[in-house]
């Protein structure tokens, strides 16, 4: 194969895919094992479904309205000589595949049936900075209870999750609303079309960004943006508009005086007092189980993307201060988010099947307790390295490597073909805590000589306040190997 | 959308592709917990990289040589008008990303480089029983080593990691054996012909199914099966095939043994000889690292599928007898392989790059341990169920189901719409370990009464042998709140 006319293709991972390794791994994994426990604490269950699921059975409910065929990676299964074959299609999220299996087997699940998953969702969008067609999601869902306390239980699990992730109590907070409110807001204003309603609703989502000005705007005749193209708005009146936007203001500081001021602007339909009855369950469930009013609060401003919302969403905001490599503050915004959805299991079965949940971007969490500099704990940690000083004597090496695994210590011996330069090397580069040297004078004393590199590592980082540390302890030593387990651990556990 | 006109797909996993919850999900994990940990002590480092790859880069190394352009889920990617855009296709393996990643970042990495990875691999093949189009694969490889030595260690973590998930010495054996011996025998046999030496390796591969007799056929001129197909044969001469037949039949009791059989049968080719040379080092290197002759040993008539490999060869086969749900006996034979591949990221270099690794298959070895009964421990467990007795004390329940989870005990209150009788059949079926039940009287009292369902459940079973903790243990108890946690972590312990 080295034959140089041989095709050569590229190695480069496929646009808008990443690969990641060691610590950034290791990161993100502690922080699903950390989420999962709390969602296995509350009773859920794990589930994987397959990576493909049929495309009739996924839906169209990606948030990009525009492209309602596009944004999956799609292909036919084994299509015949006319080219038909059933399509399938990767999953987007983890919400669809739920629905698809809880559809199929309600008869035989325990109900209400409580699983978490996680795993790689796929989109086939334009990537972008930071912007990855695939990324991992970790999902906990309710399916089959009505009740507003499993709504309750989801936002609970997901404060609870999110310090278990490694945030301190303040650096994030889940915000709750109810799209009955708003839908009843509507109702009473005399607005009865469906796609005046979801312009409404893509109108509030833009608060953010355009502030109430713009979304004045957009509930109304429309609005011409910087590059002079215009968006066509939803139409409401003067009094429409502005019972929208008192609406979206009526967060307060309590989740009982938010809903005093929803209850005071919203009108009095059926729905809206529905919606808010809800809100009160969910608020009185919360404070039972310990959720003080800074971790989750009413916000009547938060919209989420997903058309198939049918009442509570939930958002989850980061609030901390985080900075880039060059010290710009990031703004990470929402980190998850979720909400019920009472008729997703119904498109398969045709009988409404209340269910409730909440995602996790966890490839973003990640990314945002990397970048605030959380991720410290368990830093990254290579194995004790047994520098080959003669290829004669590898077994002796291996002796040596097995000794330390087989009490639990990491442990490798240097398999390339350098000299011990390059081997040192090697080994600071692992982040090696020791390295091991067996000579022809330890060979025949019985010893061995350990590099402490831990050491090597916090003196040429000149840490200043651990004088006393460095002091008490010996950059290398020879030492019998009956003591090569013993010191490698004072190594590992920062003793001098 | 409970519209009984509209369009409703039917819910199923897509043709080859399953579901699996619960405890099942759990068996997996854990495996791969424990197998995954032997790697990191090993000096390995984790490496995720994503499902795609351009197909150019994934090449066709798949072992069904006759289909040699599908076997795997490919699409274009984002096609222009004319239908022109690079193919993507879902990884079969995690080798070929692994050479694909290794190439593209040689330069930065530590070297040798040592990774361990685990995840889905998908082929498009027809599924069948147990046969399934998405399964899972846990790899280590070394990249960048040509030492025999790292093959040992491979090998080694393979042992280990066998013995870490769950399976008794003696239940499993990693096979050994050096391409270069085969090869070497043929070349001094004065075949030089590729496309024989292949035929030679698919005749040899096929030991197991046809025995030696059939087997010489295929070295020979070929064979007819029962059904009348005739198979062309590698077209040997008489010497040529029972030198090949007597190389396979050389394996020993012992390591060594086997080694000086294979130096009588082999003849005396420069490329045979290395190939011995390298299973000494191997040997040599499994003695020191404490890798008896019962779980590692060298055979000749092992094979491997896979085109790839440059020398030593491995393959991980149960022993263990296993029965399936009717009692017939289940051959589960391998679980796992590998070797050396010296050549896999020169595809895209054009340096030679020596690497060798081992793979297993997750699903299949789960499998297994199940199959032998080998789960036991961690038996699904569900969380304790807070009955809801009266829903107008939601919140005292939640605060019930607090106090157990801030212990780290799983715990829920039931969120259905259903009575007692139908929620103590819940808790059954979620294997919850006690129901609390609070009603006026307990409320009252501040006091709570804990079902002991574990009891419940030993006692529907029968189990004789503890009838002394039947004894000591009330199947149903009334105590002060401030004793539920106790209590329960009693009968969670399986304390009287």
């Amino acid at each position: 194969m080295s034959d140089p006319a041989a095709f050569r293709p590229e190695a480069r991972a496929p646009r808008g895919f990443q690969d990641r390794r060691g610590h950034d791994v290791a990161v993100e994994r502690r922080l699903l094992a950390r989420v999962t426990a709390i969602y296995e604490r509350y009773g859920f269950e794990p589930l994987e479904t397959s990576a493909f699921e049929y495309a009739d059975a996924l839906g169209k409910f990606l948030p990009d309205a525009d492209r309602p065929n596009e944004g999956v990676f799609a292909l036919q299964d084994d299509p015949d000589a006319e080219g038909n074959g059933l399509w399938m299609a990767l999953r987007y999220d983890l919400t669809a595949p739920l629905a698809r299996f809880a559809a199929q087997n309600w008869e035989s699940l325990p109900k209400p049936y409580r699983r978490y998953a996680f795993g790689s969702v796929w989109r086939n969008e334009k990537p972008g900075p930071g912007r990855f067609r695939e990324f991992v999601q970790c999902d906990a869902d309710i399916v089959g209870s009505a009740r507003p306390e499993a709504d309750a239980e989801i936002i609970a699990m997901a404060v609870e999750g999110l310090e278990a992730a490694g945030l301190p109590r303040g650096a994030a907070v889940v915000k709750i609303n109810n799209r009955k409110l708003l839908n009843g807001l509507l109702s009473a204003a005399g607005v009865e079309s469906e796609g005046q309603k979801l312009a409404v609703l893509r109108a509030v989502d833009k608060l953010d960004r355009l502030g109430p000005d713009g979304v004045r705007l957009l509930l109304g005749e429309g609005r011409k943006d910087e590059s002079g193209d215009f968006t066509k708005g939803a139409g409401l009146n003067a009094k429409g508009i502005e019972a929208v936007l008192a609406f979206t203001a009526a967060g307060a500081a309590s989740r009982a005086e938010t809903l005093d001021r929803i209850a005071a602007v919203i009108g009095g339909s059926a729905e809206g007092d529905e919606g808010l009855t809800e809100l009160r369950a969910i608020g009185d469930a919360l404070s039972s189980m310990g959720v003080d009013e800074g971790r989750a609060k009413f916000d009547p401003s938060v919209v989420r993307g997903l058309e198939y919302y049918t009442g509570p969403v939930f958002e989850a905001e980061l609030l901390l201060e985080a900075k880039d490599e060059k010290g710009r503050p990031i703004q990470f915004g929402s980190i998850g988010g979720g909400g019920r959805y009472d008729d997703l299991v119904a498109r398969f079965t045709g009988e409404r099947t209340p269910a409730t949940g909440f995602s996790f971007g966890v490839s973003r969490l990640a990314a945002a307790l990397k970048a605030s500099g959380r991720t410290q704990e368990g830093a990254a940690r290579g194995p004790v390295v047994v520098i080959v000083f003669d290829p004669d004597h590898m077994a002796d090496y291996f002796a040596v490597a097995a000794l330390l695994r087989n009490e639990g210590i990491a442990a490798e011996v240097y398999l390339g073909a350098s000299g011990m330069r390059a081997q040192m090397k090697y080994a600071d580069r692992r982040m090696a805590p020791a390295a091991v040297i067996i000579g022809e004078d330890e060979r025949a004393a019985g010893t061995v000589t350990v590099k402490d590199l831990d050491l090597g590592r916090a003196l040429s980082a000149e840490v200043s306040d651990n004088a006393a540390w460095r002091e008490g302890r010996p950059g290398q030593a020879t030492i019998p190997r009956a003591d090569l387990v013993p010191f490698v651990r004072r190594i590992l556990a920062g003793e001098p």
